[in-house]
């Protein structure tokens, strides 16, 4: 069995990992750690976990951690960074869900997250915990950066055009829609149910931490920079993101339908929907895949790629775990192969 | 693996019990009818069951059925009693989710459905499948009725008080709040989101199918008549009901809260929360749990038990699969001990 | 033309009756403070009311407040009774929207609200804004405590059982169920979209504030001392309160319908609905209407009450410009008899 | 009072209708027709209208519509143009919210919509109701054909882009988000809570028949052939579109944002937001107003426009009553001013 910790599990990612966690047949939830609930039955806070996991929230404390096989940092960003360089030292993995070591460029982090950098060299070492293309590295990593929910479908809906060099890559389009669970289990106005219900809006145009983090990916595959504009929604839902991707074709005679096929053709996780079709966001709900379709409407020249995941799920801690799989030499899918919950 | 069919999978009963039983370890899904859908794949009607159901729908046959071990009817009222004899008598056991074998008196039965009744004797035979009630009978059952999602509700909120003989029985109220998977997947006005979204209201107050079936669990347990107000209302969410109950009590010095934790301190299915506790049907969103609180407001003589269940799961497809488990002598929660999907 | 202020519009009330007042035309909307925002144009905040409503929020001050022919109080409780008397003194006509007022037992009201009343003989004075009530002692009040919005729901659906003398008003049952707007616009987890949402429980079930506020009213005019359950609920939409009252008939030979349609047959903003029928919260959404049906369910002896408004009209905002209305001597439903938005 | 008439008043755009023209100081409602609920109150069907209007539905009937002054159809594609002549020839003027006359190539109408068309010439004669182009000939106009309500968001959001050849039109795309309301209120399996509500999905991806509108649109003020790429989504929630608009900027020294500010400055049913805003949809829930902001991120040649509406009002009912002002003469806002319903 695994020994998993978990840092700061008192946010919708964390609540999440912690019910895939509890399911899994080879991990052991061995410490969890909350500062503001210390003590506390983590049952007590989630009632769906009553009678499936039996521990406390402990106040945090690098000892315990320590006796870990891996650490999930749910926790909001920059927490990470300050404790992984210790824990990696002691011989534990980790897998930052937050963002501290997803940006290669760490002055552009620096600038997104408005804080400076504590271990510049471990952003080196860290893998970007997208399998669909780093599957190899993260079988090895010691520390995994765990991407962003928008990236995450971004990245797996644009991925075979960019990689095909099919489309201008100067131009790309990512209007991307998400429920409300990806701004967090923090009481704030603007998620309040009078807020968000009956209501949906833009946000973030001018500028969204998810861009570069989804502009780093489309370059590290398309080897020149990229042009992207990003348009996050928010939609009143709880989970769910739903991408739509815009890309201009280079050149006529391309089987579109079959490069995607072929490219996720091994892929457990994703699943590439017959032509003419619309992924819905529930038929992934509570799911790791990633749903795809691909469309060129109108015999225009404009590609429509169609994402869906749960971001809580393929965008966050189903990742997560798919990651400490890979990592551990475990079947990919093992605890998070569960049918979406419909309707 | 127990051979198991379905007939008439396309509704919301059927898809949750498809995606129990697809995850259920010793089930495996032998033949599932649909008339209107034969021919096309699971899979392609419901999305969710995408890689993880490979098989078709198919019309209707006798033949096919009876090779299963166990027939699942998630038909409308009136479908299971036209063909459950031949199964039973071709040694297959089944499980009625729909009202055909629920009511003991067949001329009550055939007032509230409206239509006459195939085969009476069978309705003797028939367990009423709560097995907080009856479970050693399920055990041996050929034919078991399946609780109404409503009944169910209910009928574990009233359990402790009325076999305690705690409560005026003459005067029993049950106001009941259901999400609009309860209605089913047809198409109708009355279930479009533009008209139950940001809606509540009650509905069928001069009598209600769940009414006769809710007083006969009740009478069974109290042995006298009993006298019950039953208020349906639907409110714009999709999974869950919350039964709110009141009842007189009849003398004053009694632990509430111990004779509920005692009377289900065995039940895989219940559990009974703290004093002061609301439960909320999220907390059993996917799960086959019923959660219930007991409270006595103000030191009145009124008691309010709350009672919480999903009404896919706990009141039609858990329930369905808990009663199999016990049918086949597997281990009651089987394949319906997963973690609620909250948020 | 109608001085008028508002203290604190800045909740879901606040901007109510900002709506109602700006389309109200014997209506001028004088001065709106709020410490908060103070300097921030109104319509800035609430962009529905841009190019309705063209003044800045200002920090509260006696005295431009006193320039004004009446002040509403949309603040929180307790600080309408620390400026009441002031403005009372200076001619200003006051509606508090909170409970400051609403309690005559300071005692009751002490340990329900948990802080000492500021001024005793004001609440004295002050008339309970329910006009089908109090409609004569409204037009001559300086000072109106305006109902609250479970209140308001659950006095008009049990007037006229109570005024009658039909029932055991020993023995009142008021199950509500309330939009999340109830809750106020203030950041908190429990009213997040992801709590709240595709959620349904109860609440308070121990003890709610607006119960002695109804027993006071039942009391007012039964009496007598009576008995009654309020156990209030979240349901996940925005606005709309359902009560549903359950009583116990004394005797037998009454028409129910016809005494609900005399008590109220001119009551502008209540109507009684046919026999059998069940109101929708949604078809008074806006509106300042109350909408009651009355059922006796299966020929027994308990009278089910069904009585929906909009928490944020005729259970606050609206009923405000109603008491505004009859205190200036207005057609009473002036600027209040808009159409319900539906759908 | 202008004597209005309303063919196939039961749908959403119907009842929508009913309310504005209820409220209407200078309107009479005088005849609505529906087959199916001919003989029944409207406010039996539509409980919101109840104590604002009093008449009954009636069979379609020509000779009582020949006596209105207006006559509005909300009926479905191709019925209009059944009886628009007629009541032309009585001296009667037409407004239809459906598709009829909207198309003024009618081949390319009746490859979309899949029917001959009976009144070709009318199509010539008939005018594009958006008010913000058409003002003039609407004015004068016997027939006017109402927009579509994407092609309402969309065409408002581009016009200030293309009227002033900013942007290369030949790649435009428009991201839209609908909410369910735009589906109409007809029993069908798609549009029920349980498959909408916590759901997002594109649809129509390969072709929708607002394409053709929106492109005649633009062409008509582009002066030469423009490319769209047109997207339409689902949201889970009632009324409300959300048009995410996307263009290439042409040459880089431009001020967007007063470029909008002057193209809407005498517009009453258009507002511009301030630079960086984000337009709510619930900001004109009821209202007739477009409310639409103009980025451009990242100081990217890429324009994005975010345009809303109320797909009932503006984009429908509201934009009808708009344009039966202009054509009678009216102010052009008068009944349709009222305050957005927020939260």
């Amino acid at each position: 069995m695994i020994k998993a910790g978990i840092v700061g599990g008192t946010g919708y990612t964390g609540v999440e990992l912690l019910r895939l966690l509890s399911m899994h047949p080879q991990v052991d939830i061995h410490v969890i750690t909350s500062r503001s609930e210390a003590g506390k039955p983590v049952a007590e806070l989630f009632p769906n976990l009553s009678s499936h996991i039996d521990i406390n929230f402990t106040s945090p404390d690098p000892a315990a951690l320590s006796t870990c096989d891996i650490v999930f940092f749910a926790t909001p960003n920059g927490t990470a960074m300050q404790t992984t360089r210790d824990l990696l030292e002691a011989g534990v993995r980790v897998i930052d869900l937050a963002a501290d070591f997803r940006i290669k460029d760490v002055m552009e982090w620096q600038q997104w997250y408005g804080m400076e950098h504590q271990c510049p060299d471990l952003v080196d070492e860290a893998v970007y915990g997208l399998p669909e293309i780093n599957r190899e590295l993260i079988r090895n990593a010691r520390l995994v950066a765990n991407p962003g929910c928008y990236p995450t479908a971004v990245l797996l809906g644009f991925l075979p055009l960019i990689e095909s060099g099919l489309v201008d890559s100067a131009r790309l389009i990512a209007d991307c829609k998400s429920g409300a669970s990806g701004a967090g289990r923090t009481a704030s106005l603007g998620n309040l149910i009078c807020e968000v219900s009956e209501n949906f809006k833009a946000y973030g145009v001018a500028g969204h931490r998810h861009l570069p983090e989804i502009r780093q990916g489309l370059q590290s595959v398309a080897g020149i920079p990229v042009g992207l504009t990003f348009v996050p929604h928010l939609t009143p839902m709880i989970r769910g993101i739903h991408a739509t991707l815009y890309a201009t074709q280079l050149e006529g005679e391309v089987n579109l339908q079959s490069i995607y096929e072929e490219r996720y053709a091994d892929e457990p996780c994703v699943e590439i929907l017959k032509p003419g079709a619309h992924p819905e966001t529930r038929s992934v709900r509570g799911s790791n895949m990633c749903r795809i379709a691909v469309h060129k409407p109108q015999q225009q020249d404009t590609i429509v790629v169609l994402s869906v995941i749960d971001n809580l799920v393929k965008g966050a801690a189903g990742q997560a775990v798919q990651n400490m799989n890979l990592m551990f030499g475990l079947d990919e899918t093992l605890g998070i192969d569960a049918v979406a919950l419909m309707p």
